[in-house]
C-alpha cells in the first residue's frame, strides 16, 4: 500500500466524513464516502443534525468526491475509515459487511453520544468495553485503530490551526502495522505529537474524554482546543 | 477567612494526604490529618496500599502536622480536603460527620477505582453521576468543589516541576466564592492554567480522565505528566 496515494473508504456523510473526505483528497488520495442510502442522502434538503448543509451541497463543492452505499465505499478502500455517529457504528458496519473490510485498516473514529436529553450529549463510555473494543470483536479479520476521536472534525485534519500542532493525538489498536499505517496519515495532516496508547482496549481512555471536551467547549466558548500531554523530555 | 494562613483538614493519610499536608504546611497553614482509627494509622508497620512507608513514619518527618480523627480534622478545618480513596469516600464522609463540614469549602481530590482485578485498575467513573455530585447530594451546607484528581500527588503540590506549569488543572463546584478560595489555594502551589469547568456535575469530565491518565503512565513510563488544554490566545 502507498501510504501517500491510498484508496480510501469514508463511512458516514456528515461533518467529520466529510471533513476527512476533503482532506484526503486534497493531500491525493483517492476517497469513496458511503452512506446507507444513496438517494435518501442526495435527496436530503434541510440541513443535518448538526446544522450542516445538506451533503448534495457539500458535494457539488467537492465534486471529485464520489458517493456510495457503505459497502462499495470499504469496498474500495484499502484503508476505511468510520466517521458514522458512535451509538449507529455497529448496524453501519453490519451493513458495510465483513467481506469488504477484512484484513484492511479499519480507522474508527466513532464516539458513543446521547443526544436524546439536550446538549451537552452524555457520553455512553465507561471503562469497560469500549465501542473500538466492540467493532475489533465484531470484525476480528479487520485492523481497527481508534484515533482522532478526541477533537472536532476541523482540528482533526488542520492540527496546524492550534499553537502549531503543539498538542496530542492518541492511537490505539491491535495491529502495529495498521497502527504505523494510521501514524503516517496523521503525519501527512500535520500531526506531531502522536501518542501510541497500546492494544485497542485502551480506546476506552480516549472515548472517555468525551464529556471534559463538551463542558470545555461551553466553558471555553470555542470547540477549537485540543488535549496535550505534557512531560519533561 | 486569610486564604494565606488557613486551617486544613486533610482526610486521608495516603500519597495524596501526605503530599497535600506537607505543601500545605510549607506554604504556612495549619493542617490536621484525619483518619478512621488514629492508633490503628500508627501502628501500621508495614508499606501501604501503593508501597509508601508507613504513616508513623512519615510523621517523624513531618512533626509539625498533627494526627486526629476524621470528624476532629474536619472540625479543625475551615477548609477541608477529601483525599480519601473515592470507594471509600461516602464512607469516611459519614464518620467525619455533616456538623464538621456544613458551611465549609470540601475540596474532594478523590477517583473511584476499582483495584480489585489488579493493574490498571478500572474506573467506575460515568457521565451519569460523579461522586463529587453524589459528595454534594450528601452534604448539602458544604461547598463542594472537585479539583487537582487528574494527576499524581507530587504534581498537585509542585506543578512547576513539569514544563514550569504549562499544563492545566481543572475546578468544578456549585459555589463561586468556595471555587475562587481553590483557585487562590492552587495559584498558591504554582498553578497558573486554572479552568473553571461550571456547577459539581462537571466533575463527570475529570473523573474520567483517569483511564487514559493511567494508560499513559504504562505508555510514557513515568506518572509525571498532566494534561494541558491548548487554544489559541
Amino acid at each position: 500500500m502507498n501510504i501517500l496515494r491510498m484508496k480510501i473508504g469514508i463511512l458516514g456523510t456528515g461533518m467529520v466524513g466529510r471533513s476527512l473526505a476533503a482532506k484526503l483528497t486534497e493531500l491525493g488520495h483517492d476517497v469513496v464516502v458511503g452512506t446507507r442510502d444513496v438517494a435518501n442522502t442526495l435527496a436530503e434538503s434541510k440541513p443535518g443534525f448538526f446544522g450542516e448543509p445538506p451533503f448534495s451541497v457539500w458535494q457539488k463543492q467537492n465534486p471529485n468526491i464520489r458517493l456510495d452505499t457503505f459497502a462499495k465505499a470499504a469496498a474500495h478502500g484499502e484503508l476505511v475509515i468510520n466517521a458514522t455517529r458512535g451509538t449507529i457504528s455497529l448496524d453501519a458496519l453490519r451493513l458495510t459487511g465483513a467481506e469488504n473490510l477484512n484484513g484492511k485498516v479499519l480507522l474508527d473514529i466513532a464516539n458513543e453520544l446521547d443526544f436524546s436529553k439536550g446538549m451537552p450529549p452524555r457520553s455512553l463510555a465507561k471503562d469497560e468495553e469500549s465501542l473500538g473494543e466492540r467493532i475489533q470483536h465484531m470484525l476480528p479479520k479487520a485492523k481497527v485503530v481508534k484515533s482522532l476521536n478526541t477533537m472536532r472534525a476541523d482540528v482533526m485534519v488542520n492540527p496546524t490551526a492550534i499553537a502549531n500542532a503543539d498538542h496530542t493525538v492518541f492511537v490505539s489498536g491491535n495491529d502495529a502495522e495498521a497502527k504505523q499505517v494510521v501514524v503516517e496519515l496523521l503525519q501527512s495532516c500535520g500531526w506531531k505529537d502522536i501518542i501510541d496508547l497500546g492494544d485497542i482496549t485502551s480506546a476506552r481512555g480516549t472515548e472517555m474524554l468525551l464529556p471534559i471536551w463538551l463542558r470545555l467547549w461551553g466553558t471555553l466558548g470555542t470547540p477549537d482546543f485540543n488535549f496535550k500531554i505534557v512531560r519533561n523530555l
